[in-house]
C-alpha cells in the first residue's frame, strides 16, 4: 500500500544526544518513546497522548489480534465505561485487586462559577450512587450476562472488548504503566468447567502465537503462582518476554474465572436435564503495554526497530536528487516499482520532502524503525540498480532494478524472522538455571535475565524471594519437567523448576 | 466470508408482539433495538450495552469510514479520556455548550467501608482538579497541538480519533442519544482559512458518501445556524437524514472552528517568512447515533432491514432435511456453493442449528434483516435449483444451482440500490415546500417530513417558529438556490429557503 500523505506523522523531531542502552536503558527507553513519535505523557496525571506513529503500530496490532479472535469464534461487543460502585464488592477477590486505585466519578454537572470564573462542580449534581471508570469489567459484563444466558444453548458466550481502561497508577511509564491505557478483554462464558479451562488456555495460544510471529518477541508461556494470579481468577495463564535489560515482562494474560464471577452475579443455565448450574468463566486481554514489549525486546542505541509486519512503513524511498526536474525524473523511472511493491501489499513511503537532505532522512527513518530502505539517485539508476539497507543489520547492498520488489518481499520476511531469532538467543541466553539461593542472587544480580529455580510452593517463601531480591516468579512454564528437588530458597522438597526474574 | 461460528449472537430472543410504526414509531423502534440484539440499556444511567449483532454493523461502519479517512491523508491517534475542568473555560463558546451536563471525577480511591460493608471514597484522595470525561476532545488536542506546531512544516495535521465519549443526558434513547457513546473526531490544523474551509467540506463529502453508498441513506448536505452551530465553531455543515416518521436525523456534522481553538490554547505557527499565525482549525464526527438512522430508515413492521454492504451476514442458507444423514447429504452438495460466495468476499452463515425448526430459523433471520436467505432442501437440489428470498422485498425466487453465486452477487448489489431507492423516494416526496406560516403548519401537523421555507435569517424567527411548532432549521441546504422571497413567519425579505423539520 502506498501511503502518500502520512503527513500528520512529525517526522523532524530527530535524535539528538539519545541515550544508550548501555548508559541508562530506562531512560533510552523514555526517551525513544518521546524522540520516535511513538506517544508523549499528558497533563492530565499519568494519562498517554499516543501519537500517529506510535498508534499505527498499536492499530496494526489490533487488527492482526481482531482477526485471530473471529477465527477462534468470537465476536464484539461494547459494554459501558462506567460501573456502579457496589458493583466492585460483589466478588471479594476482585474488589481487593480493583477497587483501591481508581477513577470516582460522584457529580454529573457543572454550573458556572461566579466567584472564581469558569466553571465549578454543581453540589446538587451529587449521584446517589458513585460510579467507577472501569478498571477491567469482569463485574459490569458478568452482570450483563445474567439476562443473555438462561439455557446451555445460550453457551458458550464468546465475546471480546476492545476499550479503555483506568487504573490510578502512582508512577507511570508510557505504554508500560499508564493510568489510562488501551486494551481488549475477553469474556467467555461455558457450561462446563472442562470448555473454560480449554478457552483459557486457547488464547494463551493466540496471545503467544501473535507475540512470536508478529511481534517477533518470543515468549514463555505458564501459570501464575497464587499470589500473582488476576483478583478472581482460580488460575492465570501468561506469556513472559524478556527484556534487553534483563528483566521480565508480562505480555498477556489469560484467566480462568471458575465459577467465581457467576456466583457473585447470580449467573445460572439450565443444563440439557433442566438442572439450575453457575455459569464457568473465562477472562483473557492484552494492552498497549505490548507496544513497551516491542520496543525494549528489538530497538538499539540507534532508535527504533520494528518488525516488518507491525511496521507503518515497511520501506521507505529516498530519492537522491539535483533540482526539480531530476527529482521527476526519478519518480518516473521508480513508479513501477513502487506501484509493484504496492500491488504486493508492502506499505512503502516515498519521501520525496524538498525540505530536508538525504542524510537527514536517513537518519531519521534508522531512528523511526523502517524496516527497509531504498536509496535511489540517478547513477545508480543508470546503471540499473538500487541501494537496499536494512535497518535489523543495518547492511546496504546493490540489487538490480529488475526483480527488486521480490527481493524486498523476501528481504521483509527475512528480517522479521531475523529479529525474531536474535530475541530468541538472547532470551534462550539469559535463562540460568541456579541450584542454590548464594547461586540465585549473584546471577540475579550480575546477568539478571531469567532464573530457573526449584521452588518449595509456598507463598512465604516467595514473598520472601521477593523482598530480598526484587525478583518475582513471572510462572510455573507449562513445559515444566516434573523432578525431585529441594527450593533453592528453603530446601524444602518441589516437583518443578519456576522461572523467576526482576520484572516491569 | 464463510463465519459459522456466530455462536455468541442470541438468535432466540424472537419477535413476539412486535409493535408496527403506524401504531407507534417510537415504540417499534425500542422493540426493535433490543428484540433484534443490537443493543439494550446497562444498569448504569444513560449507558448503553451495544450487543454483538449489532456491533458487528458499527464495525463495518468504522472500517469503511477508516479507510475513507485514511484515503484523504488522515491518520488516527489517542489522547486523554480525561480533560481537566479547566480546558474547558478556555474556549468561551464551548464551555457554554460543553461544560455543563458531564461526568466529573472527583477522587482517585476507593477504601474499604468499615461501617456498612463493601467499599466507599477516600475523602483522604480528593483530586486538586476535578476531571471531566470528554463530551469531545477539543480541549486536549488543541492542548496537545501546542507542543506539536511551530511551523508550516508542521502543517496540515489531519488526525483522527475513534473514542468513547460521555454527555450526561437526561432522556436517553439506545443509539440515539446515550451518555456514553462510541464514535470518530477528526481534529485538523491548517495554516490558511482556505484549506480549513476545504477540509470542512471534503469530510462532509466523505461523510454524505458513505451514508448514501454504504448505509444506503440519502442526506442533505447544509450548514447550520448560528444557533444550531457546534459549541466553538464558526461554521458548522451538516448531513441531515430523514426517518420513516418524518423526523430529520442529524446523520454527522463537520466544523470549521477558524481560529477559536488556536487562539484559546495559544497554537502559532511560523509561516514561511517567519511571523507567527495562529492555526486554523476543523473538527468533524459520526457517532453510533448512525446506527439509529439506519434502523430507522430501512426496517419494517416485520423487523431490521439492514443493507448489504453492513448486514453482519449477507446471506444466510437453511437446511431443510429430515435426519443427519439428510442434513450431511445437503451440506456436502451446497459447500460448493457457500465455498464460492465465500471466495467473493459475502458473508454467509449456514444455520444447521438442531434446535430450531426452519419456520422459525426464517422469521428469525427475516427479522434480524439478513438481505439474503436461501432454503435448501433435498428436493429442489434433485431438481438442481435452489429457493433465494431477498429481505427487502420479502419476494421469493427459484434459481437454478449452476451460477447461483452470482446470482447473489448482483442480488446484494440489487437489494443495496433498492433500499437506497425507496428511501430517497420517500424522502423526495417528503420535502414540501411552503409559502405561509399557515401552510406551514399544516403540513408540518399532517406529513411531517422536511419542509422547505423561506425565512428571514433571524434568531429570532428561527427561536419562535421552534417554540410555537417543535420545528427547527436542519439546515440551508448547500444547493439552495438564490432567490428573492419572504419568510413564511415574518414576511420580511430573505434570499434562500431554509429546510425545516422536527428532528432527532
Amino acid at each position: 500500500m502506498l501511503i502518500p500523505t502520512f503527513a500528520s506523522i512529525n517526522f523532524h523531531t530527530m535524535a539528538k544526544d539519545f541515550t544508550s542502552r548501555s548508559q541508562d536503558f530506562s531512560k533510552w527507553y523514555n526517551e525513544l518513546v518521546v524522540k520516535a513519535d511513538l506517544a508523549q505523557t499528558s497533563d492530565v496525571r499519568g494519562c498517554m497522548v499516543i501519537k500517529p506513529y506510535g498508534y499505527s503500530i498499536w492499530e496494526s496490532m489490533q487488527a492482526e489480534l481482531d482477526k485471530m479472535f473471529k477465527k477462534t469464534g468470537h465476536v464484539n461487543a461494547y459494554f459501558p465505561m462506567l460501573i456502579p460502585k457496589s458493583y466492585l464488592s460483589k466478588e471479594a477477590d476482585h474488589v481487593e485487586g480493583f477497587a483501591k486505585e481508581c477513577a470516582v466519578v460522584t457529580h454529573y454537572r457543572l454550573k458556572s462559577d461566579e466567584e472564581n470564573g469558569g466553571v465549578t462542580v454543581d453540589p446538587d449534581a451529587k449521584l446517589e450512587e458513585e460510579l467507577i471508570i472501569r478498571p477491567t469489567s469482569e463485574t459490569i459484563i458478568w452482570n450483563t450476562y445474567r439476562g443473555w444466558i438462561q439455557s446451555y444453548r445460550d453457551l458458550p458466550l464468546l465475546i471480546n472488548q476492545w476499550a479503555n481502561v483506568m487504573r490510578w497508577e502512582m508512577r507511570t511509564r508510557l505504554f508500560l504503566r499508564t493510568s489510562e491505557f488501551l486494551w481488549q478483554e475477553g469474556h467467555t462464558a461455558h457450561a462446563t468447567k472442562e470448555e473454560a479451562l480449554k478457552e483459557a488456555n486457547t488464547m494463551l495460544e493466540v496471545y503467544a502465537d501473535f507475540a512470536e510471529n508478529f511481534m517477533a518477541v518470543p515468549v514463555i508461556k505458564g501459570v501464575k503462582t497464587e499470589s500473582e494470579r488476576f483478583a478472581g481468577a482460580l488460575d492465570t495463564l501468561c506469556i513472559e518476554a524478556l527484556m534487553q535489560d534483563g528483566k521480565a515482562l508480562q505480555a498477556g494474560t489469560s484467566h480462568f474465572l471458575g465459577q467465581n464471577f457467576a456466583k457473585a452475579f447470580d449467573v445460572k443455565f439450565a443444563d440439557k436435564n433442566g438442572k439450575q448450574e453457575h455459569v464457568w468463566a473465562t477472562s483473557w486481554g492484552v494492552s498497549t503495554r505490548l507496544m513497551g514489549a516491542l520496543i525494549m525486546t528489538h530497538s538499539d542505541d540507534e532508535g527504533l526497530v520494528i518488525p516488518p509486519k507491525l511496521a507503518p512503513f515497511q520501506v521507505v524511498v529516498v530519492p537522491i536528487y539535483k533540482g526539480e526536474e531530476q527529482l521527476e525524473e526519478i519518480k518516473g523511472k521508480i513508479k513501477p516499482i513502487l506501484d509493484a511493491l504496492e500491488a504486493k501489499n508492502i506499505r512503502v513511503k516515498l519521501d520525496d520532502r524538498d525540505t530536508q537532505r538525504p542524510g537527514f532522512k536517513f537518519a531519521e527513518h534508522e531512528f523511526k524503525g523502517v524496516p527497509v530502505r531504498l536509496a535511489v539517485g540517478m547513477r545508480d539508476l543508470d546503471k540499473n540498480v538500487i541501494e537496499v539497507a536494512r535497518r535489523d543489520e543495518k547492511t546496504k547492498e546493490t540489487v538490480e532494478v529488475g526483480g527488486v520488489e521480490e527481493h524486498i518481499e523476501n528481504l521483509l520476511v527475512e528480517i522479521q524472522q531475523n529479529l525474531f531469532n536474535k530475541a530468541k538467543t538472547y532470551r534462550d541466553d539469559n535463562i540460568r538455571t541456579v541450584e542454590s539461593y548464594d547461586e540465585f542472587k549473584k546471577v540475579l544480580s550480575e546477568k539478571g535475565g531469567f532464573i530457573s529455580a526449584h521452588w518449595d510452593g509456598t507463598k512465604e517463601t516467595e514473598e520472601k524471594i521477593k523482598t530480598e531480591t526484587k525478583a518475582t516468579i513471572r510462572c510455573i512454564p507449562l513445559d515444566a519437567v516434573e523432578e525431585e528437588g529441594v527450593c533453592v530458597y528453603s530446601g524444602k522438597p518441589s516437583s518443578k523448576k519456576v522461572l523467576f526474574a526482576k520484572a516491569y
